[in-house]
């Protein structure tokens, strides 16, 4: 429900609501399969630090623990309540709630708004308005912050603590960012799955990111915006400082209708507005959720991209064709190095003395060994004319993957990081291994060139985004068009 | 180098070279990390069924076989030969596998025309084309045939049997597909990686593809074509009844230079030309490695889409949002169920009652059972009026997605598998093995909504262009533009 700026006591519920020392749950269940069971269950299984209170009026103790007739009924403060009943009996709850004052509710059920309930929710609304206590949900999924141990819904996984923040409306596609988090070796800040967000606004979300340390880079999954001035002015804040990826659901014809029956959003808005908004906030807008997580991590790892001089280095020419066709695909137009740095290509040539190695790609060839694919990178790196460097890494039977990947993140990391680096590794499980070996030691890695290019493209259109937000201009290498 | 036309001989040289009884490996050799030792071993440790001789002048035994002092030397007939020696070495032994009546030779050496010694290349191409012996390469990586446990080259890969035959003139895409094969559980007919394709034309490859039992479908990567006419003429004969898939390399600028430095290649199109080219020859173009690989999954197991009425069953509103921006965003205009088959919604709506099950996609909700899956895809798959069925499971607390996965493919494989079902399950560990459990089910399935929906893209397209091929008019339905 619209808002028309963010609210200072939202920004402490949610302080309390990511870090809660004191969690009830409300409707928590002996019996297997329940919400109130699995979510309990789950508290308990990830360790977390805090004080777990059941709450139950039939059961005296549930999973090891006291349980609680009642909200009224548990002694001193609660940070965050999470309520696993049905629609119908939890106006009642939440009331208890805001006598109690609880900081933040999080609302399990669905059949409020989305099932055109729409008075169910606004009672649910203006009770924690009133009462200046924060509401997450309803049809909520779950909330959690690797950092604290701490994760409190229906979420099967536990992510690594990291720099990501994920803040969804879509309980399913927060469960993609967190289950790719947790075989694809990257950590986040916080994350939440909003459901009908009904109160809590992705205004207030976006500047609690800002503020926390934790947090790098900031992925959103939008299906309805409420407040879009409030989106827009909380974005600007945050922006300059930290990157913010929006992937909007509910774009086609058909998805309209669908996304109000999921959360009851009001898109309301045709693609092109959108992209006009999300412009204006200065935030990122990503097509696929793949986008949006590939693209997080490279934003949390990296430093910012500073032009668009940007070398490929491959031991397998069809790869580095591959990369080279999709950087000019999506509007990165490389150069040669004879363009940009004789001197550099020069020394290249003198390291590596084949005629391929002085163009852009590099192809040091299919046998090409681990210092070779260390030379070169340092040599890149150091160049001041190279803005970033792209690898790709091609396992023939002669390639020593894991050693170049060593020797990789042992250059990139022994250097001042001043650019980004990217790197592609193309093959089966071995390679695999070293693309998740790659991201443990900092640094983004992929399995297609597609991926490492559209990643890079994440760090371009941040780059030219903040000179905007800056009001800046940005070098001229760096003013063409993207896509 | 340009051929009329496809020559019955190469036919022939090619079923003994993906098929060999025997195989020479000149230059084999004692010392690891030569080619001539790794193509052995690999040959060996993968216990090829057929003959291998090594060639060394200077050894009496090779890693436990006989060696031989030259191609000479050996008694009896050999059919592939594997020249593991430098460029300048490569002419005088191709001659004496001439005199031998080798069918098939492969030179793993770059060095030719793609480093401007065109000279070189043209005398082995003479040579060979003389005595009517098929060459392969130079700068060649790997050829191979699951199906008979034979593997010849630089691949550290062995991929399972199957009936996607992959045809690169880069050996670093080659090897991205066998490795995507051997983790991505999908099987090969056969493959090889052409190098500098001097001699044999990808006409040729694709007719002897069209006429392999084993082989359901044909995945290109090209860089340049040296007899256009030829391959319009071989991918029309084979299209209509197997699909081919092309992805082209070197279309940006820079690309051109790099692809003529890799395998010397005469790209020598713009880009719309190339799109033109290949639509003449009823092959469907893709942009991405992973297109390449994602859609050949779809085509090898799934039975024709004859229309556009597909319909998303999920159990995670976002998801299914995801999947329809992206099915439109790909020009398929999705339809409500109530459009196209009320008695269908009728029914799905007694089973399922909630009002997001009579839409299109159909949200069963976060804790939708194995069984209430199978019942709606059931319907589905049963139901006159849909034509395809795209699933898409959301992993909770509550989610039994192993179950769920046993029960569609059960579903499916007990059925007439009459129309195209593709799966995606967005998560973690678990969903990675759901995914590959689908596949050795016969069930392609994906890790995100936008690779799934490209996969049932690539089977419209082939319809349409099907329909085109064999003159005929595609359904009303699929008459759509295809992106």
């Amino acid at each position: 429900m619209r808002i028309n700026a963010t609210r200072p006591y939202i920004s402490e519920s949610l302080g309390f609501a990511f870090n809660p020392r004191r969690i009830a749950v409300i409707g928590a269940s002996r019996q297997p399969n329940k919400v109130g069971f699995e979510v309990l269950k789950a508290l308990l299984d990830r360790h977390y630090g805090g004080e777990v209170l059941p709450v139950n009026p039939n059961a005296a103790e549930i999973q090891g623990l006291p349980a609680y007739k009642g909200v009224r009924a548990i002694p001193g403060p609660i940070d965050l309540a999470f309520i696993a009943l049905p629609a119908m009996a939890t106006s009642k709850v939440v009331e208890e709630c805001a006598e109690k004052s609880v900081h933040a509710v999080a609302v399990a059920a669905g059949g409020f708004r989305e099932s055109g309930n729409d008075d169910l929710e606004a009672s649910l609304i203006h009770c924690c308005r009133t009462h200046h206590m924060a509401l997450l949900g309803p049809n909520f999924l779950t909330i959690g912050n690797p950092h604290a141990n701490f994760s409190c819904g229906l979420a099967p996984y536990e992510p690594a603590s990291g720099s990501l923040a994920a803040i969804s409306q879509s309980g399913a596609n927060l469960l993609a960012i967190l289950g790719a988090s947790t075989i694809g070796a990257f950590g986040l800040s916080f994350y939440v799955g909003l459901g009908n967000k009904a109160d809590v606004d992705f205004s207030e979300l976006i500047e609690f990111a800002g503020q926390d340390t934790n947090t790098r880079c900031v992925a959103l999954y939008v299906e309805g915006l409420d407040s879009e001035d409030a989106f827009v002015a909380s974005c600007r804040k945050v922006a300059p400082r930290k990157p913010i990826l929006v992937l909007k659901g509910g774009t086609s014809t058909l998805g309209w209708s669908a996304a109000m029956a999921h959360t009851g959003s009001n898109p309301g808005t045709v693609d092109n507005r959108t992209d006009r908004l999300f412009h204006e906030a200065g935030a990122i807008r990503v097509r696929t959720l793949g986008e949006l997580i590939d693209g997080g991590l490279a934003l949390t790892l990296m430093p910012p991209l500073k032009g668009e001089n940007i070398v490929i280095v491959t031991n397998g020419g069809g790869s580095g064709l591959l990369m080279t066709d999709e950087f000019e695909r999506r509007g990165i137009n490389l150069r040669e190095l004879r363009q940009f740095s004789p001197r550099l290509r020069d020394r290249i040539n003198k390291l590596n003395p084949r005629p391929s190695s002085c163009l852009n790609p590099i192809d040091l060839g299919g046998a090409a060994r681990a210092e070779e694919y260390r030379e070169v990178v340092a040599l890149l790196l150091a160049d001041p004319d190279t803005h970033g460097v792209a690898v790709s890494i091609c396992p023939t039977l002669l390639t020593p993957v894991q050693d170049i990947v060593l020797e990789l993140a042992d250059c990139y990391n022994s250097g001042p990081k001043s650019k980004p680096i990217i790197v592609e590794i193309q093959g089966g499980a071995d390679c695999d291994a070293a693309i998740l070996g790659l991201r443990r030691c900092g640094i983004p890695a992929y399995a297609t060139p597609e991926r490492a290019v559209a990643a890079f493209n994440i760090l371009r259109r941040y780059m030219l985004r903040r000179y905007e937000l800056e009001e800046t201009s940005a070098p001229a290498v760096m003013q063409t068009t993207c896509v």
